[in-house]
């Protein structure tokens, strides 16, 4: 099955360099009919996880046959492989680190291969930006119509984690963490109505502590809160977030990425 | 009349997250042949004022029949309703929150709608994240050529706020204000040919205070000044900046948005 | 010959303001079929040798007949030139300050022409926009396929710059420089294999020594150093460059752009 005209990026080379640039040229230059379209540069540099969890929020919403491209990829030029994922609608090119644990997550039915036809690639290879040489031709072959058998065999032993989930440390008490911070400053943790359904059951007593801040309330939206108030709200991606209305709970909390969030609920 | 293929978005969604990119493939979701362009994402959170000055400086330049998306969105959940826009060349979708004062106060005929029109909506609706339930997939539609009138009626009693304006102080002196300090460092005030026309004229003597910086000539474009010196411009927005050739003014002065500006003018 | 479809964005405007915004709408209100990519928004405030370095490090990616926008122009509204600069392949157009200089190092036949066409930009010319009134609507026009004769006569004493090279200053020791420092904090310095052969030949003893770091070996690759060592690679853009395996070298090194680099070498 043929990739569409749409290729998207979700990498950690950020917007002050040719990086992303040079992406987009590579794969305008493959196929000069691509639409490429930004997911997000800035994923925290290195941070395999936080690619994760941002190619898993925004893929679904693009149309059947996007090619998504995921350069995370600390590990560029060593013996970590390149993947091609299909999916029942899209395609994603992307090291073969987790930095797709999520998407394949969300999915009944995969297929990964090992992408080894090098003819696609740009020659030489460098040891050090393989989002130019390797993935953002491969993503632009796909996105002209290539087929996926034709860049390498199916594997079945690639890399894959789980989300870390919240842990009972006691009768309801539960252990959790800060997944991200966004760029409002919200503390988004791996709390969800599936690991932690007490937490958001009606007329629960709950109490939320994070850092330095402690919210005793999960409210509808971020306006609900009084100015300055920490609270909490069951935000758009399904996880319990830590908030602060018009202000920035992770400043409130002294708290960031890999912080400590626990919950402690009763009554419900 | 139809929306054109051209989306723009104006918003204070910053470029770290997947929001934007989620955004983005919501109106591709919903019309794939949508050519989605930034206006800008890095709005100042929360700041209605600023994101009333983004657009208003960029729509116009746009095709006949371009939809403007505009997101800056404190109120979100709340019961601030969604608008549908229609100037005489562009569509908008935006909060009901004053976000469009400054591009109704550039246009003779405007019509506001309040949208509606849930099925056009991502269904759940969030409470947290309406630029993806709501206004991204009516900035799709209305791109891919629904008519305004199907998304709700025609309100009057929209919110709309007026442009903050100097003040005279003292004979000869008035009192203004920091809009908004650009990338550069640069100072751009609330004083215009408009509302200080004296302040333009050839032959006058002027003496701006903002901060700790002082400025005694208005020149006619940044490189007229002596590095370091801190001097004026009439910009490209028709207001008075404070500048400082290759330099930052608004460190200079020490001073940033919403800093009292002091003008002073003799002769003319 | 006539551009193409694609028209590129190099400039030092930043993303937190309307400027890039506005000039993709000038060029989409010129030509609403260009297709508007961002190489790169962020080049550092003036900084023409950093936009050059930008810009000849991506623009042949793209297909042939992109139009190259490239907008890093400290003296707007002075006397300098605005240039349509054609190469084999490519359009360009940018002020007359050297920012294209290392585009120029890399191409055999290069036409140089001074915009005076003034019916082809925004009226009135701004003294502080060029990237809006001038620039953005020639590179649409551009786009459009107007032809590059018409924008003006071809010229020969244009501004031109040479990479600052690295100086021999001892037996088996050279000094050179850091170009930039990149979004992971690498230190890019001006060490090439043209300029200093020995230092990548095999079996060579290297010392490089910059700010309060020292390096002792040019690896393959980023994964092949210690975790928080400090190393050295040849880069993709065939630089050398100080690196930290998961770190920031410049954090490490106390060090940045336009920091002196000392490289001593032995054996080989």
């Amino acid at each position: 099955m043929a990739g569409g005209r749409i290729v998207t990026l979700t990498t950690d080379f950020g917007g002050a360099d040719h990086f992303a640039g040079v992406m987009r040229g590579v794969i305008l230059g493959v196929n000069p009919g691509a639409v490429v379209v930004d997911i997000c540069n800035a994923v925290n540099s290195f941070d395999v996880l936080d690619g994760a969890l941002t190619i898993a929020e925004a893929y679904n919403y693009f149309p059947v046959d996007t090619v998504h491209m995921v350069v995370v990829d600390p590990g560029v030029g060593s013996a970590r492989r390149p993947l091609l994922v299909r999916t029942g609608r899209h395609f994603f090119v992307a090291p073969d680190n987790g930095v797709l644990s999520l998407v394949m997550d969300r999915e009944e039915r995969i297929s990964v291969r090992h992408i080894t036809a090098e003819h696609f690639f740009l020659q030489p290879v460098s040891g050090t930006f393989h989002g130019r040489d390797v993935f953002a031709p491969c993503a632009g072959w796909l996105s002209k119509g290539v087929e996926a058998e034709k860049f390498g065999e199916e594997i079945e032993d690639y890399v894959r984690f789980a989300l870390p989930q919240p842990k009972s440390v006691a009768a309801g008490v539960m252990k959790g963490a800060v997944l991200k911070v966004d760029k409002f400053g919200n503390l988004i943790t791996n709390f969800s109505m599936a690991n932690a359904a007490a937490l958001f059951a009606a007329g629960a007593r709950v109490r939320i502590t994070v850092g330095q801040a402690t919210a005793t309330a999960i409210r509808g939206n971020y306006s609900e809160g009084a100015a300055g108030e920490v609270f909490a709200v069951m935000n758009s991606m399904g996880l319990l977030e830590i908030t602060c209305n018009r202000g920035a709970a992770a400043q409130a909390a002294k708290a960031g990425r890999g912080a400590e969030v626990l919950v402690e609920v009763a009554g419900a």
